[in-house]
């Protein structure tokens, strides 16, 4: 019998990974909840009348289609079957899929639990997407999103309160060389109409959102090929380069008077200040162009600096989440997505995960005979009242392959368990990293591992 | 635009019921890491090689299959097509399924690796899973599972810890009217033999299982159906009888010399009385049969007093794991799987669910104008530095509106700034059950909600 395997593109997460992927995922749990964000679950399969469409043609080819159960060929006209008609059977074959994001089924909640849902409406949804890509290093097919998004306000308040959150959760986790780049998606059509580019917006800043990977000089030569003038690219770079500045935002509204979108990025940074928050990590970056079909207002992207993981955190203000489900009422919300992968591999590389985070048994219970099997019964459960992970080993095996066993396991202190020892009311801890081990009482042990 | 709605059997999980579902699923897995199991994750799709073939032909017509990418009509020879072969097609168009349960993806898993594992191997595994069941009260098309499973040892300190896990997971939940059904699959083969009915073992307790819903009398009219002699169904009540008896496992202990399920059994409750427990919960019923294909040592089944929710958790020893997957070795395990979705409903029905399983703003900050508005933002991350849940209301509403949005999301404090208050460095705090409220200092806030 063939070796099984899993499928291309997904993972296990085995208990090593799994201790360090609960840790990071409660520390952000944590912190939305302190700002009043609830959390949201919904199904892995969506009809695929919810999905199709959302995410343009591209997506939908890499939507996971889930097959009709039953006799799904039913249904399907022989034309259909016989022309091979890929699009017509799909269609007839499958009505669910696998959710893409958390965006849209956060959308399709919304519509149709709107009547419930007390306005402005905080939540958070932690769980796994699927996407069909192509997997790759650092992309794989089911993979976990971590959004938090607030609905049903225009407030500024939001999105000062993104980047608070997004401090308060770097903090906790010990990162704090990273950069919050913020900018404003009206800044950019400004711009855009300062340099004779209105109504071509999207080519432009998909030229200039390269600037990072090619240069300015880079973007400059792609403007050209994309037909754009040499005052594009001029125009387009006296304001980049004026916003890169210290005092970046001021030299703007000196160049660009009125501009809704510095507006209200100065009123976060203001909000910032009367938050308490230094805006030491935050950026503004007149070149950061995300989410252009889709942001509406201010636009966010945060960075790690000296790790090689790309951008953590994502996200920005819409204008109309519930539009796609044909509500007609105006729903504007701010959202922003913690990229979990990417911020446990940048732990990871940074050395930052605390040893609480490692898989969790304290003490293993090691005995040498049904005597001191039944004592170690006994004792293992002392230590668990006392809140203690500990484990007693089950078998009758030699004392090697027992400490054998807490090493593997990374079990760092293992009570011996000897008939003399017993005798005297003590027992042997072993330091399992240094080796070193001391007779002790019970009691001791217990204030010992408490402290 | 229809309303959109989300697929037959499944759910969404608001912020009330998420609140909830996380407090109980923090109180299992706590308890799981306390008894040294592992956290486990596997990807909702598995190759359906792997999945095929181990439910039986009825778990096989449940699985839902994820249709094949890009072109997956194109390896299809036109004669299935035409001919509508579904299993010739299916197994051309779809190579993955949705997981049916979680030890099919835990055995797979323990197969592949196998020599990183260190043996006897605890894992916890909290995920949903999917099974195409026509969906009814209670039964989803998607629900969770949570299992906690040893495998690479034969000890009963195992079933002895499954039941100190049970036993301390529904005492922190506040359930104390429960009982834990045991019984030995040995047992029930020995009880087989001594009726006369050796080698139709499936069809006798398949009968017997039944006992609970149709009573005695139910159950030999079943038998007689079923073509079982008059002398099994004495013989059979007559054991089960005495199993029912306190003191039932000496009476059988009787009746049954040199079992080896009832040698099993009691070696169990010997070492629950070492491990400190007094079994009050623990009951020996010799007519549970639950897994008769898969089980192969101790069963277990727990049922909660006076709530109509049927069996909330189930489990046993299994004899070979990876067997389906080709393993020579001989893996033999335990293990315990708590029904999230059942304990839940009893938890509610019994009104057990604690106040901080409430989803959890403490404070709402409100606000007149524009001053006290920014006085809110320094007052709302003062209350979020000390671990405090709090909002400030976002837009410049009335304050009836603000006190409304407390009122709708359960806060329970509000606290209005005014600017008299402003001026005398106080803070109006209101209750938002009674109706009270008083003017106090930042500091005395703190003090009382940390109180």
């Amino acid at each position: 019998m063939e070796k099984p395997s899993i499928p291309k593109g997904t993972r296990d997460f085995g208990p090593q990974v799994m201790a360090r992927r609960l840790y990071l995922i409660s520390v952000i749990r944590n912190v939305f909840e302190k700002y009043g964000f609830q959390p949201l679950e919904t199904p892995a399969m969506e009809n695929l009348t919810t999905l199709l469409g959302k995410y343009g043609e591209e997506g939908d080819q890499l939507l996971f289609r889930i097959l009709n159960n039953g006799d799904y060929l039913k249904t399907v006209p022989d034309e259909a079957l016989t022309s091979r008609d890929l699009k017509k059977v799909s269609a007839l074959i499958a009505e669910k899929g696998l959710r893409y994001d958390l965006t849209v089924p956060f959308a399709r909640y919304v519509v149709m639990h709107r009547n419930e849902i007390p306005l402005p409406f905080r939540r958070y949804q932690i769980q796994p997407v699927w996407r069909a890509d192509r997997p790759q290093k650092g992309r794989y097919r089911e993979f976990y999103q971590c959004d938090a998004d607030v609905v049903g306000t225009d407030s500024l308040l939001c999105e000062t309160e993104i980047v608070l959150m997004i401090d308060e959760v770097f903090s906790r986790l010990g990162i704090d060389d990273y950069v919050i780049k913020i900018n404003h998606r009206d800044l950019l059509n400004s711009i855009a109409g300062l340099a004779g580019a209105a109504g071509r917006e999207t080519d432009l800043f998909v030229a200039l959102d390269k600037l990072d990977k090619i240069g300015k000089n880079g973007v400059l030569d792609e403007l050209q090929q994309r037909g754009f003038s040499d005052f594009t690219g001029q125009k387009l770079f006296e304001i980049i380069d004026a916003s890169h500045h210290t005092n970046g935002l001021a030299r703007l509204r000196e160049i660009i008077p009125d501009c809704r979108g510095l507006n209200e990025l100065s009123k976060v940074f203001e909000m910032l200040a009367q938050a308490g928050n230094n805006a030491l990590h935050v950026y503004f970056d007149a070149s950061l162009a995300r989410g252009l079909s889709y942001y509406t207002g201010c636009i966010f992207e945060v960075k790690i600096n000296n790790v090689a993981v790309g951008s953590v955190c994502g996200g920005g203000r819409y204008d109309n989440l519930t539009q796609a489900f044909g509500s007609k009422e105006k729903l504007s919300g701010v959202g922003i997505s913690f990229g979990i992968d990417r911020i446990y591999d940048a732990l990871h590389e940074l050395d930052l995960f605390p040893p609480k985070a490692q898989a969790g048994v304290q003490v293993l219970v090691c005995h040498v005979d049904d005597a001191t099997f039944q004592e170690g019964l006994r004792i293992v459960q002392c230590l668990r009242n006392a809140k203690i992970a500990a484990e007693l080993y089950p078998d009758g095996s030699k004392l090697k392959k027992q400490l054998d066993y807490a090493n593997k396991k990374q079990i760092p202190m293992a009570v011996v368990l000897g008939p003399e020892e017993m005798k005297r009311g003590l027992l042997v801890c072993k330091n399992m990293q240094t080796g070193e081990q001391e007779a002790i009482t019970l009691q001791q042990l217990l204030e010992k591992l408490k402290s």
